[in-house]
């Protein structure tokens, strides 16, 4: 049974690929006529589930779909669902990076503590559907590293690490990572309801 | 008895000369040795001490600072503390503005409520000081409307209004304003330390 992936994020496809190996996974390119969601939730889990509905409905297929982001304490939370656009314009992560460190510059490094956080939704396309969290805590560094990953991967340093997410190899990233967290968590709940 | 006003904000400036009328108000341009005060507070009466302290023990008299801001509940609360900074750059009201409404472009109407707030503190030499707070809660509009105020005031349309608070007149802005009630607040405790 094929699964289709409720996104046209490329990081996200690879991430979500190596995470759910096993399943017959598809993106959205196969189904161009099913258009953008707004993702006009507030919160990770509303976003992730009206992404996966929208994609279900539209393709008749299992669907699962994520929402993740950022949440920067000192920024009660935030960027939060609006990650993806925090810069204003949807999806472009060097303008949000930027805006975010510039936000940053006056806050005492250790109150920049902070974490990522995913909420993974599969949905059916009877409507039934399953959401599930993940979160990665650490803090944030004011000067980028790394080139792996994508987003804010370049200043998230990880509880217990030395590196920013971006400077780890996808494997070990996935090890750990909210989105690697929150689809394994999901995997077996796909597994079951897929296959009944 | 001379109370110093620490902001150089001139919309700050002249909002306040009218609510705090019958004290010997000067501002921050007496004192050119005063420097910047870094706002590394995460709440607004942490910022508002910052900068009392510091100006009250610069000039040798009581000083009066406020620090306030609009708190957006579709984004936790924020800019908040960040208002003024929020696009990256401290005092860019235009680029502030662009920025926010960018960002809740997807937003749903009915989910756009907000508040004004402000934090107004008085700091004496000895190191006394207090502080008070006021809100003005609405809703925002995502067309600004009005040339009155600064910053936020084009989009905020205070419960009970039709108008923004930048389409309203400085006197009936302060009458219900989150300034205006932070600082009537605080105007008999300025009175009472400052004369005793």
């Amino acid at each position: 049974m094929k699964i289709v992936l409720a996104t046209r994020n490329a990081g996200k496809i690879a991430e979500l690929r190596r995470i759910l190996a096993g399943f017959d996974i598809v993106g959205l390119e196969e189904f161009p006529s099913i258009g953008e969601v707004a993702e006009t939730g507030v919160t990770f889990e509303e976003n992730a589930l009206l992404k996966a509905h929208a994609v279900a409905q539209g393709s008749g297929l299992p669907a699962v779909a994520d929402d993740s982001g950022l949440c920067v304490d000192v920024l009660n939370g935030m960027p939060g669902v609006f990650s993806a656009r925090w810069a204003g314009r949807h999806g472009d992560d060097s303008a949000n990076l930027a805006l975010l460190l510039a936000q940053i510059s006056d806050v005492p490094a250790d109150k920049l503590t902070a974490h990522f956080a995913c909420a993974a939704a599969l949905a059916l396309p009877s409507g039934d559907y399953r959401v599930v969290e993940g979160v990665l805590p650490g803090h944030l560094v004011t000067t980028p590293r790394g080139s792996g990953g994508f987003g804010y991967d370049p200043i998230l340093v990880p509880d217990g690490e030395q590196r920013t997410t971006a400077e780890m190899a996808p494997e070990e990233k996935d090890a750990i990572s909210h989105r690697g967290r929150a689809f394994r968590a999901l995997a077996p709940i796909v597994r079951e309801l897929v296959s009944s």
